[in-house]
């Protein structure tokens, strides 16, 4: 090869052939990468070594998770637990992995998890399921936009059993239409099983759509298969109004001398801090997520696992609610657009695939879709050890004196 | 050790020591790395030997930017290019490093990145720079409140010198103070060189925090030293405002030609999904991030190179606008709150920096911030590029006839 | 009475009897209004002669509108039309009343008008109707929260029911649960007939709260009748999504040469003012309203109908959405929380019934509730009007060199 | 007349003229309303007899508040006080006119008011002032929108001059440039003396806008003179961020007792439903105003006192915060775009010039502009009032067992 190599160098160098045809012409995904690799070495005068040195197949990953491979990014991956969960789906002490490279971050949820733990740890529940897909169709006008949604209701078996060709673990279970004028979006809600399910989504939309343009009577067109009121990858109030993915709630009954043991502050500091910052500050910011730092634990959980790292955004939409009692803090947590899965997309990658199995939800559940409910559980309770970590964290710094407070020159826990 | 190690799992398994002990009972990161692999695999039933294969060195990260370490995640990286900038900072043709595990995500990318450099590359301008920390303070009343933020901006030189006490690179360069009833957040911005700057942000506003206190002669207290003004991995209108980290454009003029023949569409029609989807759904949708799926091209980007993952929740608002012209298609991005760094965090890991030095942006700049700004308008150019091709793909279908449309079975670009 | 009237003065001025407790004292409310109006004008030594000149009844009034009156004030009210509406409710050509006292406003919409007219006429549509009250009960725990959800869907008939025994032409319909860890709203949601609703809505649903409290095994509590997701009073975006009051929606196709001739602009021109200011605008301003002055259409005619001017925030809650054609410019205003009614209230005032019966929409409707979707119809057509008008204004300046643009000193049409 | 009035009529029904113009054909204002009202009277077959009943002169009204009259509405006003207020410019006990038609809302003020009287006033400071206007300017690409802003600020004291022309008490001071792509809002503040300053504020705008096109070397264009970054009548975070108008906080301590034997609640069990309902409740509702009914206390003081009742809305969003204290319960609202003047508008006509009166500040100040700045605290002071009422009639409700809570039949005090 290394006389072909050459040739296609020259030939990259010079522009005739793109990056992106290299699999084609060289046949070997892997070895692709390899010529992709050294071609930027040289032009650019870079090593790219680290990169190179990968588990990685792209003869299994091209055109399904990558395409233009040059090899692989490392992010350090580390554990906590146990954390007890008393879920539906997930029940019990678990371990979860977080891949992160913001220094303090596992520690500080770690000092969360073992606050809840040591409280008799968690209680969760899912309160919505389902993944959504809003087409964007345009009328002539509201007359015809108004027929359009009535059609829909009455041709909805037919609509449902379209969608159904396109999945075997999901279903298209509902829809919510929304007029703008001449504009209709069809906000269709699936079950996916195991799956995060936004490709299923895709493809069972894309169905219906077609299904309606075919036997529609009137004049239509489908300006956007998706029309941002899904609401995939944007924040939207939608999706924190309606759910999207799973929407599941995460609390503890945190026993006043763990706070005040452990997390050396009082429920009512704690309490002090989530109002004026979290309420508040979110309030006075223009923010529709009402928490300290829930993206960081998602973002670590997503990475680890192989989650669509674009969605980190709605996923971490959150409330965060406390009650100072008698008997301690009542912490919760409230992500109504929580977007996981534990098959398809890059939950099959080898290294995202062990991170899953630590937690004991590699693959699909039995019965479908507990596997990922069991996860969405999982993240949530996570998610509340990182919350009261950091606002215990905040408090401690609240009560104490000026000098105390800021004399330990870090913050406790990770940054919001 | 192999004595030593089964003694540490026992306790372990007991749950006599914990977790996050072992780098200090061991003492050594990698061997703790190594114990907690083991102690998770014979407890679970599961192999980490994916997570193991990695070329990170915890000696190093342990506590820069991990704990508990067990390995790490490998997540497949593309490369698209190239892609050229007139930028201030960046000119020229880069190739642009991305990590992903979605399928077609960097196909998508690379396409657009064609249709941008065929009609002679994204120009791209930095509207405003600078990291913003928040401390929240409470004092007894609203004329209290007001008292503070004056004494605040009489004694200002003094507190940007003490700020300037934490940091090398960097300075406070002005704050922005808000007050509801007795609360005031003192949001203070930061000039923080390469680095993203959230860190210094932090030690610095605890410096200054502390400084207040000690030295204003009325009763106040630091309830947080991030109040959610900051606002830090939220979305929030406040940093789409008044800008957070770096506020940058990117836009081209792609000529008519390119759209017609590359993107098989019409300047006219790619415009009309912009505002139908775009603006009006993401307004219905109650989203204040108006595109397509920026996020999709920052957290692949963000991955690549070691930023804060959880930051992609921010650094994606975005406002993509269009203009049918006579010449093409006018297309814009607009992204006020980037938040990017080429020093410190996750930029120090071997792959990520390698990813970095792929666009010549590894390490510190000269002068001291060039680097950290050409690497944004390079992702604000990509992030273009990303927002051009799926457009252009709905709008393909748009113009289709309704069979066409949909019978392609799959839209083209990623998902949004 | 003078004896007795001066004692009474003098208590006042003393503070031994309170402004409020006159009506009880003198037995009369216009003797008492008497009495309020001579203790101010000696107390503060000004005239209340032009607030006493009123022909309201304060024995009719008192307790029902209005507490401790003085006399009333006067709002100038104008006349439009005819506006040809072509709606479901509404057909036929209306004259609309609108009280302000805002200079060229009433000129303003009806420029509008006429042009909406002479193009045939404004299309009109009622999406959905119902009136929201959201009572917010705090439980123990988010397990609770769900059991208290569960027990309240198998018990609907029941609530429904009791909530039927507060009102004759109202009705529970459907309700909406939200949860935030221990906390639930439910979202009730109530047809009103051809009233507003809002008191109906409370009184049934306090019947509703008091019956679950009555009835409901676990340990609930009422915290507010009104828990802010009704969402009265306050915009909201849960209001715009899901709909309070009437979602109505108006269009119209103004022709081209009455764009060109009576507008003075072209549709092109109109159609890029609006996506830049209204909908790239209000994205860019943090506001959930995309339209260019729908408050000042909406206050007009609530002030001149009697509607609850408080509700003008919610109601003017709009989407403005533009298309060039080649007939002309299609445009249509979406208001999803249009709250009015033609019955109780403010409604039942004298010259307020004269203004609903200038568009034959005093009282109660055959059938009942007919009245006011026929006037929510009227509404959004004149509002229609306005945001036609305002935008064309600016458009035709925006044509204008700039020099004529900006040389007519004064902009053409209402403020936004 | 009477005979040229039968042939107006006669060609008004034929639509040989219009509305509009019978001010020009007559020759009087007030003849003009009169044939108005006839000609409805008859066409429409009813009695406009109470519209007609009005003291205002047409005359004078005509074009400066209203077009094409017909006659008056009427609005009933009831007063609450004395309100103690201790602000920087309202200092003393002042009586408040509120014009509404809801019941119980005066009465549900007025006990507000008594509380936070008897408790030692509320406090009121003024945190910013001025009036914005915010012209589109279209450029051809973001570098020379980046151009266009550097020149305005290079050019600064020139337009500073220029709008200078427009106004004798206001003056323009300041401007935040906001670009998105090839657009620039250029949002500018004016002092506006006593004026609400709207006007002022978009003739003043329009010079400088001319001003910009006359001399500004490159390719630009006004889109519109409003750019909805102003933002008027619309709710927008940009004025809650920024300020619009007056930025007040009132605030109070309440005292224990008072709140226990007057309002029959405790200052913790308020506070509970504050987080709970105005904090919580409007976050999940989407909504960017933190408060109870904050509209309904500012929309009856706008329509007593002449202000621009579409400006409920921006004036409205409000934030309400508590704290319960040993002493008792501190309450602040603040208040961060509230827009009032004291001359010009609606505050010229008779029934609004004598309501302003009731609280010492029609026309002018002296120094020009307290006046405003009062009125916006005592305006405060008594939103201020009707949250702590509203909250505590919850509240006793919330306290209360279960049948008495609803027993009552009637939540006390306003809707919301």
């Amino acid at each position: 090869m290394s006389k072909d190599l050459d040739e296609i160098l020259e030939k990259l160098e010079k522009g005739e052939i793109s990056l992106s045809r290299l699999e084609k012409i060289i046949g070997n995904a892997n070895l692709a990468a390899l010529a992709r690799r050294i071609f930027l070495e040289r032009k650019l005068g870079i090593s790219l070594s680290s990169i190179a040195s990968t588990i990685l197949d792209f003869e299994v990953l091209y055109g399904r998770n990558i395409e233009n491979p040059i090899g692989a990014v490392q992010i350090p991956v580390g554990v906590v637990g146990p954390l007890r969960v008393n879920g539906e789906y997930a029940r019990g002490d678990f371990y979860v992995p977080l891949a992160t490279t913001e220094g303090a971050l596992v520690a500080s949820i770690s000092r969360g998890v073992k606050a809840i733990t040591l409280s008799g740890g968690a209680t969760t529940r899912i309160i919505a399921d389902g993944m959504t897909r809003a087409p964007l169709i345009r009328t002539e006008s509201v007359s015809e936009a108004v027929k359009l949604v009535a059609w829909i209701r009455e041709h909805w078996d037919m609509l449902r059993e379209e969608a159904g060709k396109a999945t075997r673990h999901g279903a298209l279970v509902d829809f919510y239409p929304y007029i703008v004028g001449n504009l209709v979006w069809i906000r269709m809600k699936y079950s996916t099983g195991d799956a995060m399910g936004m490709n299923m989504a895709t493809i069972a939309s894309d169905r219906v759509c077609r299904r309606i343009l075919e036997e529609y009577p009137g004049r239509i067109e489908c300006v956007a298969l998706s029309g941002n009121m899904c609401s995939d990858k944007k924040p939207a109030i939608v999706n924190r109004l309606l759910g999207r993915g799973k929407y599941v709630v995460a609390e503890a009954l945190v026993k006043r001398e763990v706070v005040e043991e452990r997390l050396k502050t009082t429920p009512e500091a704690i309490h002090y801090v989530n109002i004026s910052k979290n309420l508040m500050g979110s309030a006075a910011a223009g923010s529709p997520s009402y928490n300290a730092h829930v993206a960081n634990i998602i973002a670590a959980i997503f990475l680890a696992t192989g989650q669509d790292a674009a969605q980190i955004v709605e996923s971490s939409l959150a409330f965060t609610w406390t009650e100072p009692r008698s008997e301690g803090l009542y912490i919760s947590v409230t992500l109504p657009s929580l977007e996981v899965g534990t098959v398809g997309g890059g939950t099959r990658l080898p290294t995202q695939r062990e991170a899953l199995s630590i937690m004991g939800v590699a693959g699909g559940g039995d019965p479908v879709g507990s596997n990922a409910l069991k996860f969405a559980e999982i993240v949530a309770a996570t998610v509340l050890a990182g919350e009261l970590n950091l606002l215990a964290a905040l408090a401690a710094g609240h009560l104490a004196s000026a000098h105390e407070l800021l004399g330990r020159g870090k913050i406790r826990g990770g940054q919001s």
